[in-house]
């Protein structure tokens, strides 16, 4: 089964009415008026190098916003992997339009299938080591927390909590003074249907949460050794009834994760698949314009 | 005189209460409940790498949009150099609404310094070969054009186009059936107080567009020896009375972008210090919680 | 001629899109990624308890807003009576969109039904005392405020004022100082063309307030008997050229509210049919899944 | 612990805003012309009837958006038992803006103190019966999902799932062809660190779903005897290592609730408290204005 | 009693905030980097023609949302009558802030104060013919209907509906069919408080209306004579018990406003007021930049 | 080539919705409820006196916004010029909703196509004198900015900067203390691409202006033998390879403008063809409903 859904399409309208309006205001795309406005083309949406989809419904809302009458086939869809030269998608109707959400279109969809294409790369170097999941973090580009959820998804990843409203991970700062146990019981008590994560820096720390009944801990700037040996006493807890999720966080690059992934942990989260992602190179070829 | 100003106040204030709601709705912040709401803390923001200062105003907004009575003291300012393990800024106020904005706040600092950052990777790389000028694009993430501007700015280059509003930048189909000449001359007639610019694949593009009266030809993906043969002929040209702006845009990298400033040219334009610049590592520490 | 008009459609579309916002974002519906993205359905709206329906075009908003391909048949009318079983719409598109609009459809449906048929148990039981119309009031739901004044229509209620832009309605804290017949006769001045409105404790101050050409007098408070001596007094005056309206406002219920029209006054306000209205049990029953 | 804390601000600025707007637009308050705008007045809030507070922030902000000089002081705090007669809070400032608002304040503060009463009241019923929590559910009014929320916890309930986002609740339409048990695995495979519900109908369903591993179960529509024969089973289970919550849903009210808890239950949750909560009285006394 | 009274001030927010985007997006105020960003100053507003001032809220509110620390201190109020040369505020501050704010503060502040002025105009050649009041229409600029509706106030204007949410203004589309008396019966029963106004083309229309009860006629496009004749009767059936407020509309300027006055109605409207003020010349005079 | 080309249609969305909403808010429109939901009509747009025409995207979407299913068939463009009578539009669809959106869509197409007329006459005026274009300027409505401009186009005139952000207008503030010269080599620098503009009160600022490079000169205020002698001056430079626009600014009306235009400047801007520009008298007449 796909892990892959689609950003709310709430989220997809509202953001590019934003792209569009900071790329046009004032006074709209000067050049328009050297364009037969009725001239006619097809487009073509066509990738120049390899990575993977994402953005698709946002560069599709980028053209029907400036145009209802633009017509977008897609050839390919969010969660493809594409090779250079790719043809991805066909976009049909009056020139002065298309070029006019041209730029918009293409840096939602470079943008996200950036993202989508790192994460794949996360996924690909992780599964080589072992079957740990990839996740995402809270480490998003302010405005598009949910499309680039949604290319993390794209690009095999899982999503991590989608915000602070959604699950508890408790830091140093929550557990000052009470201590992690009794942290961890509060947290069950309040929130019994949610998950309760507990970060960790040592592995005594990993133990009193399992013992509290955290759902998850995360090993927090950890060699691999030490995650490993983390992963034996966790085994041993659940063993004995204590099942827990382990996420590796923190010093995972392309080239560690593997090593990190071979420890046995189930999630290795990273804000380099969504902060630090370079744009995949996706292009617009004009066709001859008609009339 | 520093070529920095600050992004407008207004784009500040939207931008970032788009990002906290998205990081906080429906629910808040889940682990609210686990902290003594009276606490008060110190915080610090520190730098863990070396790189350039930008988005000062977003993280101080998140901060006070959550709690006005939090204070923010900025040791240090956009544009300026940080070293790793230099401070910031002081976070003062109570420890609950600290939390709950960190990751909002640290979002915004870490892109825009991001961008600040390799921007002025490129800015030194540039000097290295000539004077050309560093020039951002219209390739911005999506709703974060005014901010990411501004961070250019603070890694020491220079804005491009805000959008399609601000002058013509003339491609193959504005010019396709009417000729660069005739082009250029209608956008004179229509906006005598905007640049004109010409986007040229060839030397004979480019003189075309000068001849005619481009303030600046934009030279699309050409080697450097290629861009050295322009820029002789537009030297030559600029001596006739026909001086143009030559602006280099395609290909280029931190190892070639010297090569292509030993060319001669005024300005080199790329979108990877925008939609490809990674994050900068920011942190925020917390003292020790107060009451 | 039937009293109920629709609420503008712009505040239908504001109100959606926020609703939807709130039960999607960030990560949109993630059971999507169990059903078969392309399975149709016809789905059924019905009507488990007896009422009034009221919110259909909210809830074919949700529908759309989600999926523009999405019909939905509306069987019943806003305004009419529903009984227990009563097919009161189909929906018919894909079924992974319909039911992620589900909730929020039904949430306006149920709220504003919910409304309607309060209120037409009022408007029913004060029939029975007389011909007194039921009004609402400003005690509305924040930010329903358009939605649920046609709700009020739709159950046979009358709308008062608006919002604070419609009319004056004058308090003790706006007579205070000046008097009754001053405040009105400043009222009258300044905006001859709306009406004035006087809350009245006692029959002198509805005497000094209709003498002083009050368009209506607010009876707050009062016992049916106190109503009726008002009601006598009023009528008098009306003889002598000098006609009122009389609202009874305070302590009204589904008990009382036959006893007060009875008494003969024009309007009986009250703020439960808004606030305190409980939800009308409709439901969403999803057919065979095709495809 | 409390279980309160506040619905983000963000939230409860908007949707301040969007109330006060549709109360004012388009010429204002009226009657503003008959005060004296320098008089100043001490409001008070008071309580009308016994229940339970929530929703402060929003009635605070309302008065501070129409004038940021207006001070309030709250004697009570959100999640306070209220007897009738209660002073609240003391509203100080200028008479006019402080009328202006005030049926806005008290709009945000009837409907979510009336929220928090009749949580408080089911939470009460169930305590007679046991120890199950009362749970809310995304049957809210559509715009008020968080302050509902944050309301609910003012009453001593808990907060169900906030969206749709949040976690995954399997009905029917999500098992129709895969089954029970399959469906649940996949939900465990992308989504681990949220917990899974399922809709049960019947016993059997219920033991499908705990051995495939669901978090939680919702027992849907049954009589207090089924529930009961349900807890028996799951607790043979959780005792075979295959621990479970359960929830009750469908069919509760005041009278019936203490039932439910009895049967052993850890949840039971209600639309009913959000969704046909009546207002609770609260009103605003305005003293002697002052200059 | 003074006529004027503030617009809402979140419509001000609002407005401004739009203001000052379009303004500004996306770079900023592109002078402000040749500017000491500490540089302080004091401004003064001033009056280069005879008028009426309005907006003064609107342009505080546009240097304070640019810069909270900036001071307006107005030496002039809404409604006040300007000469040439008077001083109407000081404006104290950062003088780069002052810069970027100052265009908008004045569009807002000359074309209110325009607004104004034109209607002071008009109410002053009305008052040489009669007692008549200058009414308002709905013939007002997009999105400033608040704004402008205030103006009209400040000039000694009355506001006419607020908009179509106000009252009923029957016209001829209205009446088709059913005839005035009907049409007049109808909304007196929908809206009993609320006046119905009916336009009327000839004496005998406003007959019927008036006979219908309605609240007031609006007499269109009619010479003075034939307003005069309406007059005459419309007393004679007010003296029969059926007041009736006359409105002219319709080819009313500041030459003829006097004689229509003079005919004995009780409001004349006009959108020249709202739709055709020409700006009023008011300037911002920086003084010495201070450090 | 025509100078036309219409606004971002994203302004023109959200100024339509805005505008609606200030009209229906909160009840809508009351007398809908005396019209039969289903009767249609065809409207006729005419124009009442000579003009030209602007604004009609904003008409078409209001009409469209209130009801999708209305079709506008425009037989006459933005920019053509109209005559007293002329046929603008057709309007089919319900009549209802068409009566609804009336306003709003005469109110725009009033409101620009007043400004466009004016321009028009300022275009014609200064031709009688000479080549100069007529300039816009910042002196627009507030949130009207992009609509103005267009209408402004639509009148053949031509749009000075958009914004703030746009280029660079040196005035008195900006050039205290560091001098003409200085301000525009660092403008020169900071903004090779953007055009350097110096307001010039007298002779030797202008030739120092344009000695430093500056790209153009407003001659603020001069009279036309002043302006004459600039001009003179300039052209002298311009032969020496100083070539630089001129525009005049200040005092300019129809009466004037000739004469300006004929010294030779380039261009002439003024605000009162944003900011005075008296509405155009368009109408909707309404045909007989049917059915």
């Amino acid at each position: 089964m796909s892990t892959y859904f689609d950003p709310p399409i709430t989220a997809v309208r509202r953001a590019v009415t934003v792209a569009l309006e900071e790329d046009l205001n004032p006074l709209g795309d000067l050049t328009a008026a050297l364009l037969d406005p009725e001239a006619t083309t097809e487009a073509r949406i066509d990738c120049r190098e390899a990575g993977r989809l994402a953005g698709s419904l946002c560069a599709t809302e980028a053209f029907v916003q400036i145009d209802p009458r633009i017509e977008v086939e897609w050839l390919r869809h969010d969660g493809d992997e594409l090779s250079p030269g790719d043809d991805v998608a066909y976009v049909r109707g009056r020139l002065a339009p298309i070029l006019t959400a041209e730029r918009t279109a293409l840096n939602f969809l470079g943008h996200l299938s950036g993202i989508a294409t790192l994460t794949a790369a996360y996924v690909t170097a992780a599964r080589r080591g072992g079957d740990a999941h990839v996740w995402d973090t809270r480490k998003t580009t302010p405005g598009l927390r949910s499309l680039e959820k949604a290319a993390v998804r794209a690009g095999g990843g899982r999503n991590h909590r989608g915000n602070l409203s959604d699950w508890m991970l408790l830091k140093d700062n929550h557990i000052t003074g009470i201590g992690i146990s009794e942290a961890v019981a509060r947290c069950l008590d309040l929130w019994p249907a949610r998950t309760v994560h507990v970060e960790c820096d040592r592995l005594d720390q990993m133990v009193e949460a399992i013992e509290a009944g955290a759902t998850a801990v995360l090993l927090d700037n950890m060699t691999p050794a030490e995650v490993r040996a983390c992963v034996e006493v966790a085994d041993e807890l659940a063993g004995a009834g204590r099942p827990c999720l382990l996420e590796v966080s923190g010093g995972v690059t392309l080239d560690t994760i593997g090593e990190y992934a071979g420890t046995g942990v189930h999630q290795i989260s990273t804000g380099k698949i969504t902060n630090s992602a370079p744009v995949l190179d996706l292009g617009l070829d004009i066709g001859s314009p008609v009339g």
